[in-house]
C-alpha cells in the first residue's frame, strides 16, 4: 500500500565478507572476554546455561533477564522447541539448533528464508561455523558466538555492530569498563562518545601565496573529533573536498563550452610535451605570519556540512574527521587551479598541520596559533571523485604522516579526465565541461560578496589562464596536462593505497585507476584495488560486500598500528561480477601483461577469430540537421541507435559482431582496436565501443535502495541506507563494456601531431578503457566503430567519410 | 565533474511562508530579549554599534568578536563597502544596505541572485521588511532582524533555525539561561538536549483479546523523549505505523490476487449494506493482568527504527515521539485486521496510556506496570499513508488527550482504497493488492519464529476471514467495508485536524481526503487542508513551503497551549499550483457546493459547452492477446496509448477534446461524467479519465532533491534532504487530472446491484476523484471514456461493446 519504510529483500542475497581476520579459538575467547561478552566464570557454566548467557548478551536492548527471555522465547531451535525452553531443559544442544539460532539472530526468517530442519542450506549465503559432533561443548558454543558476532546480518553490518547499535557497549562504557580504542577481530569498535563530538575550525597557513595578495594562503579546516581526543591522541581521516564549502553551479553552467563545433586541422609538431601557456610564479614567497600567541581553544565551530558516512562510522570508533576545501574556496585564500601542483601543496598543508609541521590560526586575522594537540600524527585520506583525486595528489608528494589513502573514483591524470587520444573528451554526462568550468564551479570564495569583491579581478585573470592553458583547439598531451598528471610523481608514494573504482564510471574513467594501479605495482607499498559495477558512486552501503569492515581492518592497521594482517587478509584485487548479482571475486592483479590475448579480425558486420577479410568498409559522420539536433538533445537515443542492429545510424558506423559465446570470456585489461583507416579530409576522429549484445537481464545501472536508514554507524548516531545492485526486471539488448577515442592526427603519440593526407590509409590503434567483464554463454561481443560521440566528443557534424581496411584492422582482447 | 554534495539552485525559487505570526514591534523586541539576541543595554547602543551586535549574533559558530568580524567583513552593504567597514564608520545606514545584508545572510548570492543596488527586486521571493525612511533607527534595525530570524533561508528553514544549527542556543543552554520549552514567533525552538535522548520500550495492555489467547493484547510501544522530560512533562507526537516492526513483503507478494480475471454478473440486491461474512467476537473479554508491581524504569530500549524526520524535528523542540505498530505486529499480541474497529481500539490504547488511563508493562511477562509519568497528557498523531489512516481512525473515536492529527495521505474509508463504484479497484501501482494482502504484509509477528509457531493456525483463520470478507467477486459497499469506513464516526471527532494530501496520489486517492474534509466542515473543530502536487509522498522538506513551521505553529498551540493564533494564521486550505513551480495558493474551501459548474456536451471526438449532438458512439473493450499482454506488463505504455490522439487503442475508448483554453479554468472539486450508456452483455464497467492536453512543460512527477542533508532538524542532530518540484526539462503531451470507475450493475447505488439488459441504455454518473487543477490558456481539456483500466481494474479482456448516447451524456466540471 505504501512505500515501505524498511523493506528487506532476501532473495539473491549473498554475504561476501573479506575483512574477517582468521582467529584461533584461544584468541576468540580472549577477545570475547575483552569486550565482556563472557567472563572466566561464564566459561565454567553448564553448556545450557552458557547458551542462555550468550543469548542474553545478544539482546543488549534489554536490561533485565526477564525482558531478554521474552525475546529468547521467540527464537526457535527446532520446529517444536523455542530457545528459552531449550536452555531450561537438558535436551542435547545440536549443531542444527545453533545454526537455526544463528540465522534468526542475523535476521533471516524461518520458513521464508530457511528450513529449521536444514539451516545449513543457507550456507552459500552465511558461513556457518563447522562443528565436529552433534552435541556441542562450551568451546564449540563460544567459537560459534564469536563467528556470529563477526558475521553480517541481513542489513549489511556485523552482528556485533548491530548489538552496539542496540546499546551493547553503552552499558559497559557507563561503568568505564572498556579501553578506548577497542578492537575486535582486528577492527575498531564504536566505543567513542558520539554525543559529545567536538566541532572546530582552524585556518592552516600554507607555504604559498597563490592569489598574490602578499600573504601566505590561509586554508579553512573543519575538524570533528571525539571528546576523548582531549586526553588521548587519535588518528585522522582527512577528506579534501573542493565542493565542501559550496559550488557555483550557475556560473559553471554559464562557462560550459559549446560542443557543437567543428574538428579543425592541428599544425604538425614533433613528439614533445609542449609548453604553450604555462606561467611560473616569479613572486618571492611572502614570509610566514608572525605568531601573536598560542591557544588550545578554537574560536569557531560549524554546522551542517557534507558528511561522508564512511567517515562518520569511524568517528564512533576513535578517529577524527577533517574536511578542507582548499585554495580558492569559501573562507580560504588562494585560487582554484583544477589539479595543478599548487592545489596539491594546499592539500598536504593540512596533513603537515596534523603532524605538527605547519601552523594554523584560530581565526583569519589575529595570528593566534593553534596546534593539533589531539592528533596522533597518522592520517588517512578518503573520498570519491575530486576528493579521491586529491588523496592521490597528496600521496604522490610522499608527505610524512599520510599512512594510506582510500581513493574512490579518483582522477590520476587530468588528461584522462578532460582529454583522450588527442581529442577534447567530456566526462560522461557533462559535455562541454573543462578545467576552467570546474575551477569556476569550485571557486566558492565567490559566495562571499565581500571577499569576492576584493579578489574578483585576480580570479578573472586566473580563469583566463586556465582557459588558455587547457586549449580546447588542441587535444594534445602538453605541459598544462603534464603538470596535472599525478602519475609523474608516482614513485614518491609512501602511503599504502586502496583504490576503489566503478567499471561503469564514464565520468572518471577506469583508466585513471588502472594506470595508477600499474604504477603502484612497482612500489614497495601495500596496495589494494576494488572494482565495482557502478558508475560514479560510493559503495560503503552495499549489502553484498563488507567494504566498511575492510576499510576498518585496513585503517585499524594503518592508523592505530593494530597487527591484524590487513595487508594479507584483504584480497589484492576484488571485482564485482557483472553477470551474477551480489558476487565478488578476488584476483591477484588487474590487466596483467601476462593475460591471454584473443584477436578478432574484421569482416562484413562480423568479428571473427578465424576468418580474415580483404575488403574495405566505409561510414559517414554527417547526419541530417534534424537527426543531429535530436541526438544532441537526447544522447541516450543516440547511444541506443548506435548499437541497434537495425538503426537510422546504419551508415554512420561499422557494427561488427562476434559469434554467440559458447564459453565464458572473462575480459581483463584494455581491449585495443587496431585500425587501418583512411579519411577523405585532412581531419578525422575515430571512436570505438565494445559491447555485450543479446537480450538478457543484466544488473541495473544504479543500485537499489533496499532499506532506508537501515545501517547504523554507531549507537543512536547516524545511519545510512542499505543498497545493492539488482538484476533488471526486464532484459536489455546490450551493455557497454568499454570505449575509446582518437584524433587521427595523434595516431602515433598524444604528444605528436601529424598531418592527414585525404584518402591515405594509416595504421593506428585505440586503447579502450580498461575493464573486467564476464561475457557469458549466449552473449555476443560487438564492436562499434564510428566518429562523433554525442556524449563525449565535440560534434562538428562534418561531411567526413572514413574507410577501414579489414586486412590490417583487428580487435585485441585481453582475457583470463 | 561529480554529483555535487550541496547544490543550491536559486532559479525559480520562491519562499512561501504561511506560519509567520504577525507580531507588534514591542513584542518583537521582547522576544529578541527572551532569546538573549539583545539585552536592554544593546537597545541603547548607537545604531552602528547595534548593527555590529546583530551581525555578531548572526554568526554563533564564532566565539570571539574577531572571528565574527572576519565573517562580517565578507558581507557587502554596497558595491564598495563591506559590513565591517560600515559599522566602524559613520556612513548612514540605509534600507538598501540592510536588505543587502538580509539577502546575503539568507544565502542569496550577490550578482548571481541579486544586485546590490536593487536588492528589493528579490522581493517576490523574500519578504523584505518595509522601512519608512532611508536612514534607519534602532527600532527599524531590531524589527528588520526579527523579520530576518523568521524568514526562510535558501535551504528551506528559518534563519533562526540555521543559527540554532550553528550553535546559537547551545551557548545559552550551557549557561542555563533559556526556559524550556522556548517559543519564538509562536513556534517551539530547538533547545532540548538531543544528545541525551531516552529510548524506551513499554508494552501497553489494550482492552481486547483479538488473538483469543485468553489474555488481553499487549502492544509494543517505542518511546523517544528528551531527558528533560524526567523533570518536566512534555507532549507526545504519536505515529501508529504497522510497518514499523518490519513487513513480510514476499508473503504479501505471494498472496497478491490475479487481476486478469473476467468481470462476472452480480445477483441483483435491494439497496442495503449487506453483511455477508462478518463474525462478531462472542468470547468474553479476559480480565486485565494482575499488576505485580510498579516501576519508573523501562527494561528495554531499542536501536534503529524508521524515523519520520518531522517527528525528529520536534524531539529537539520539547516533544516526545512514540511509535507503535499495533495488533499483530512483531512483539505485540493480536492479529492484523486492515482497518477494522479492533485496529482502532489498539491504536488508541497507546493514547490512553499516555493520558494515564491505561496500564503498560516493562516487559511481556512480569506484569510490572510503568506509567508515562513524563507525559503532559496531550497527544498529536502524525504520519503518512497507513500511518495517517490510523491517525484518522483514532480521531473518530474522540479519544481524550488526542488534541490534533496531522493526517498525511490517509485513508478515511477502506472502500475508497480497495474498491470504487461497485468494482475491485487497486491502489495505483499495486494491481491485485487487497485487504488480505496488506494484513499478511504487516503481520510481522511472522518474523519471530517462536511467536509465529504459536499463532500460525489462528492467523491463517483470520486471513481466510479477511479474504472472504473483502469478497473480490463483489465490489459492493457492504458490511465489511462499512466497518472500515472511519467517516461513519466522523461526528465523534474532537481533535483538530490537519489533512495533507497529494492531488496526484493514485495510491491513496484524493477522495479519502475530500470526504473527510467535507465531514469536518460540519464539526466544531479547527481543520486545515494542504493539497500538494505530489503522489504518495511526504512534503516536510520542500523548499517552497514552510510546512514544518506550519506544523510547529499548530502543535505549539495544540500541545503546549501557546496562544499563537495558529488556527487563524494558517490558511484553511492551501493548494500547490500545478502550472507554476513553487507557488501555493490559500483558499477558504475545497470543492465547495457553491462552486460554479460548467457542462461539456459530448460530440464526435469533442467536448463542447455550446453544441449538442444526437449520435451514439461505440468502443470495444477486448484487445488482441498480444496487445493485451503487452499492456498488462507495461502499464505506462497502455496509459500513453489511451490518451494519445493517434493510438492503437483508438477503437477501445472515446476521446473527447474541448477547444483550446483562452482563459484559465480552475477546476475545484469532483468532476462528474453523466452517461447514457448501453452494453451488449449483462456485465459492464466504465472508466473515465480527465486529462490536460497539449505539449507543455509541466511539473515533474516527483520532487527533485536540491541539496542532500541540507536541512538541520536541530543542533548537530539529524538532517533531511531539501527537495522541490521542478518543471520538467522537456514538454509532455498530457497530464492526468482525475479519474473514476463504475460497475454498471451499481449504476444507482454502491449498495445496490441491478441487472443489465444487453443493449438497453441506462442513465448513470461517475463521480471522478476530487481535484484542484489550473488549466491555463493554450491547454485543452480531454475526457477518455473506456472500460478496462490496466492499472486499477480487473482485466477480463472480454468481448464487450459499449455504446454512449451523446444526447444524454455530458461532463460537469466544478470550478472557481
Amino acid at each position: 500500500m505504501t512505500v515501505l519504510s524498511r523493506q528487506e529483500v532476501i532473495s539473491f542475497m549473498k554475504l561476501n565478507q573479506f575483512a574477517i581476520a582468521p582467529t584461533s579459538t584461544t584468541t576468540e575467547i580472549e577477545e570475547l572476554k575483552r569486550i565482556y561478552f563472557i567472563t572466566a566464570a561464564t566459561e565454567r557454566l553448564t553448556t545450557h546455561r552458557l547458551l542462555h548467557h550468550l543469548l542474553r548478551q545478544s539482546f543488549p536492548e534489554t536490561t533485565t533477564q526477564e525482558a531478554a527471555d521474552n525475546k529468547i522465547a521467540n527464537l526457535l531451535v527446532s520446529k517444536d522447541m523455542d530457545a528459552l525452553s531449550l536452555v531450561q531443559m537438558t535436551t542435547p544442544i545440536t549443531a542444527t539448533m545453533i545454526w537455526n539460532l544463528f540465522l534468526q539472530l542475523l535476521g533471516f526468517q524461518v520458513e521464508a528464508d530457511f528450513d529449521l530442519t536444514h539451516p545449513e542450506k543457507l550456507h552459500s549465503t552465511v558461513n556457518l561455523p563447522n562443528f565436529d559432533q552433534s552435541t556441542l561443548t562450551n568451546t564449540d558454543l563460544l567459537h560459534a558466538w564469536y563467528q556470529l558476532l563477526i558475521t553480517h546480518t541481513t542489513t549489511g553490518q556485523t552482528f556485533l555492530d548491530q548489538l552496539a547499535s542496540h546499546g551493547y557497549y553503552r552499558q559497559l562504557l557507563a561503568r568505564n569498563q572498556l579501553p578506548k580504542p577497542l578492537f575486535f577481530n582486528g577492527k575498531a569498535q564504536p566505543v567513542f562518545d558520539t554525543t559529545k563530538l567536538i566541532h572546530e575550525v582552524v585556518y592552516v597557513e600554507s607555504p604559498q601565496d597563490t592569489d598574490h595578495d602578499g600573504q601566505r594562503d590561509l586554508l579553512k579546516v573543519e575538524i570533528t573529533r571525539p571528546i576523548e581526543s582531549n586526553t588521548q591522541s587519535v588518528p585522522t581521516l582527512y577528506t579534501a573536498s573542493p565542493y565542501n564549502q559550496g559550488t557555483n553551479d550557475a556560473a559553471g553552467e554559464a562557462l560550459t563550452h559549446d560542443v557543437n563545433v567543428p574538428l579543425t586541422v592541428k599544425q604538425p609538431t614533433s613528439n614533445t610535451v609542449t609548453s604553450n601557456t604555462l606561467t611560473h610564479d616569479s613572486n618571492p614567497l611572502p614570509a610566514p605570519r608572525v605568531i601573536n600567541g598560542h591557544s588550545d581553544q578554537a574560536e569557531e565551530s560549524f554546522g551542517n556540512t557534507f558528511d561522508y558516512s564512511l567517515n562518520d562510522y569511524f568517528l564512533a570508533r576513535g578517529f577524527a574527521v577533517v574536511y578542507a576545501a582548499g585554495i580558492g574556496t569559501k573562507e580560504s585564500d588562494g585560487l582554484r587551479t583544477t589539479g595543478d601542483p599548487e592545489e596539491t601543496t594546499s592539500t598536504i598543508a593540512v596533513i603537515e598541520w596534523l603532524t605538527g609541521k605547519r601552523v594554523a590560526f584560530t581565526n583569519r586575522t589575529a595570528n593566534v596559533a593553534i596546534a593539533a594537540t589531539w592528533s596522533n600524527h597518522r592520517v588517512a585520506m578518503t573520498g570519491r571523485s575530486y576528493l579521491g583525486t586529491l588523496a592521490t595528489a597528496a600521496a604522490t608528494t610522499g608527505v610524512e604522516g599520510l599512512k594510506t589513502i582510500i581513493c574512490e573514483a579518483g582522477i590520476s591524470s587530468w588528461y584522462d579526465y578532460y582529454r583522450e587520444g588527442g581529442l577534447v573528451i567530456a566526462p560522461g554526462g557533462f559535455p562541454g565541461e573543462d578545467a576552467d568550468v570546474l575551477a569556476e564551479e569550485t571557486f566558492s570564495r565567490q559566495q562571499q560578496a565581500g571577499d569576492y569583491a576584493r579578489i574578483k579581478a585576480t580570479w578573472q585573470r586566473q580563469l583566463d589562464t586556465i582557459t588558455r592553458g587547457q586549449d580546447r583547439q588542441n587535444g594534445n598531451y602538453d605541459a598544462f596536462w603534464d603538470q596535472r598528471n599525478y602519475r609523474n610523481q608516482a614513485a614518491n608514494i609512501k602511503a599504502d593505497v586502496m583504490i576503489v573504482h566503478g567499471l561503469n564510471d564514464w565520468n572518471v574513467k577506469p583508466r585513471n585507476a588502472e594506470k595508477l594501479w600499474r604504477a603502484m605495482t612497482k612500489l614497495p607499498i601495500n596496495h589494494k584495488l576494488i572494482l565495482h559495477q557502478g558508475p560514479h558512486i560510493y559503495i560503503n552501503n552495499f549489502r553484498s560486500l563488507d567494504f566498511t569492515d575492510m576499510v576498518n581492518l585496513w585503517l585499524s592497521h594503518e592508523l592505530y598500528d593494530v597487527d591484524n594482517h590487513a595487508e594479507t587478509i584483504l584480497p589484492d584485487v576484488l571485482v564485482q561480477d557483472n553477470a551474477t548479482p551480489e558476487t565478488w571475486h578476488p584476483f591477484n592483479d588487474w590487466g596483467a601483461d601476462t593475460n591471454n590475448k584473443t584477436t578478432f579480425h574484421f569482416g562484413a558486420q562480423v568479428l571473427s577469430t578465424t576468418n580474415t577479410d580483404d575488403k574495405t568498409y566505409q561510414f559517414e559522420d554527417q547526419l541530417p540537421a534534424k537527426q543531429f539536433d535530436h541526438y544532441a538533445h537526447n544522447i541516450s537515443d543516440w547511444q541506443h541507435d548506435l548499437v541497434a542492429a537495425s538503426s537510422p545510424l546504419a551508415t554512420n558506423r561499422l557494427r561488427l559482431v562476434a559469434p554467440v559465446q559458447t564459453d565464458t570470456l572473462t575480459i581483463d585489461g584494455c581491449p585495443v582496436v587496431h585500425l587501418n583507416v583512411a579519411v577523405n579530409q585532412t581531419i578525422g576522429l575515430i571512436s570505438a565501443q565494445l559491447v555485450d549484445l543479446g537480450l538478457f537481464k543484466r544488473l541495473n545501472g544504479l543500485p537499489t535502495t533496499l532499506a532506508r536508514q537501515a545501517m547504523d554507524l554507531g549507537d543512536h548516531f547516524k545511519k545510512e541506507d542499505l543498497r545493492e545492485y539488482e538484476l533488471a526486471t526486464k532484459p536489455s539488448p546490450y551493455q557497454l563494456i568499454s570505449k575509446g577515442h582518437l584524433n587521427l592526427q595523434n595516431r602515433t603519440h598524444l604528444t605528436q601531431v601529424e598531418a592527414i593526407k585525404p584518402n591515405q590509409f594509416y595504421q593506428t590503434q585505440i586503447e579502450l578503457q580498461p575493464t573486467h567483464y564476464r561475457l557469458t554463454p549466449g552473449h555476443q561481443l560487438g564492436l562499434l566503430i564510428y566518429a562523433t560521440d554525442f556524449g563525449m566528443t565535440i560534434r562538428g557534424n562534418q561531411a567526413i567519410t572514413y574507410t577501414i581496411s579489414a586486412t590490417n584492422s583487428w580487435l585485441e582482447v585481453p582475457h583470463l
